[in-house]
């Protein structure tokens, strides 16, 4: 049984809160939060505190806030000589206060608090400053289905920066797919069934040979009446560069 | 039963036929392709041809050709007053000579031939010069399970547009996170979970809603980060532009 407290209950605090919560080798012993009006369930077993002087004994703290954040509440909690690790992509574990052992569990996914997910699909990138807490964090990991990774802080901060574009950038290119029907009153349901055809691709195909379309196709026809019929001039610039870069990568 | 004959055999063009091919309600009579040599399979059913006077009677002829070529291929075919469609998403049906009743067939996905695909979860955007065609190429959809739209030129165009972003810029989003870890020999494999997510979310919520990550945060110590830390000066240029317009949709 590991015992953790969980601090943050933001979008990665409150689907941790539900993967902890489900399995009974966790004790998860508290859930601090600043504002408990931001907590969406909860559940009797895990004690809600918003007061940092009421924290508890336990194996592991994770901290689960804005990166700007991590420092200053990691200074605020009265414990030391405990692991305590952080959740984000692209902060070192150096930004814990030292009085603890430090490290890192970073669940690379993307979370919003109203969309549920399989958690044992999630893989989990730990890192930890004692060679024998990276045991303890591959077995939280193990225990809420999920793959432990063993990455270092340059590897994580390349995955977090490849995250970026897969998932951030990738969905706002679904975004402005979803204002061009918008504006024509066209159902964006049309589309899905091509993104879900995107994505599965990716599992047979490497991107690269998936790509499609007129940049690749060198069809420069399509290519020009298509950013001239975009009415964004940001737009166009985008499709000018993603059709560039497309070019290139494919040697044309 | 409708008798069609297609013409090509490309991406499109090798979906078709494996569609056509799998219900008896079709007869895929002939399949024209100038080099027999690009098919990757046949059918006893279904003569390949290679010299367009060997064209047959039928129901309905499809072009599965690159845009350039429509025109000139429906010049080529000697056959008048018979239903001749496009599959293009971005030509109007007026590209096909006028000897012939003139439509489109367009099925709204990303075929590359060697990737299988559920052909039956494919929308089909349908529009006919002759009212009663309509009918025809709403029943053609329906006998391989598809479901048809009916779509004027300009909608198509715009659903075109739409899904170059969904599609073909999105999966190079793909292609520059497979490029990002390739280059600190990380596994893709490792992203995959994060991108079935990503599509997962739209069948949820609206992709703006779905938004996460350091430019909707605004995150300015992130950003800055990764942008320094991109060393292709065009990626620097994308990651700029797509933060300024993620956080110009989402107010900040």
């Amino acid at each position: 049984m590991i015992k953790i407290i969980l601090l943050g209950a933001g979008n990665v605090g409150h689907h941790l809160y539900n993967a902890f919560n489900k399995t009974s080798q966790i004790d998860l012993s508290q859930w601090y939060c600043r504002d408990s009006r931001t907590i969406l369930y909860d559940n009797p077993n895990t004690e809600i505190i918003n007061d940092l002087s009421k924290i508890k004994n336990a194996d592991v703290y994770i901290i689960c806030v804005s990166d700007s954040y991590i420092g200053k509440l990691s200074n605020q909690i009265n414990i030391s000589g405990k692991l305590v690790v952080h959740t984000s992509g692209s902060i070192d574990y150096t930004e814990i206060n030292n009085k603890n052992r430090r490290g890192i569990f970073y669940p690379l996914q993307t979370f919003s608090k109203n969309k549920k997910l399989d958690i044992s699909k999630v893989p989990i990138c730990i890192e930890s400053e004692k060679t024998q807490d990276l045991i303890l964090l591959e077995d939280l990991s193990k225990k809420i289905g999920c793959k432990p990774y063993k990455i270092n802080f340059e590897q994580r901060k390349k995955i977090h920066l490849a995250a970026i574009f897969s998932n951030n950038f990738a969905n706002h290119m679904f975004t402005i797919a979803k204002e061009i029907l918008d504006d024509e009153n066209l159902d964006f349901n049309i589309l899905k069934p091509l993104i879900d055809e995107t994505v599965d691709k990716i599992h047979k195909l490497d991107p690269e040979n998936a790509q499609t379309g007129p940049a690749i196709r060198k069809n420069n026809e399509i290519i020009t009446n298509h950013i001239k019929s975009l009415n964004n001039d940001d737009y166009k610039k985008l499709y000018v560069l993603m059709t560039k870069l497309i070019q290139e990568k494919h040697g044309k």
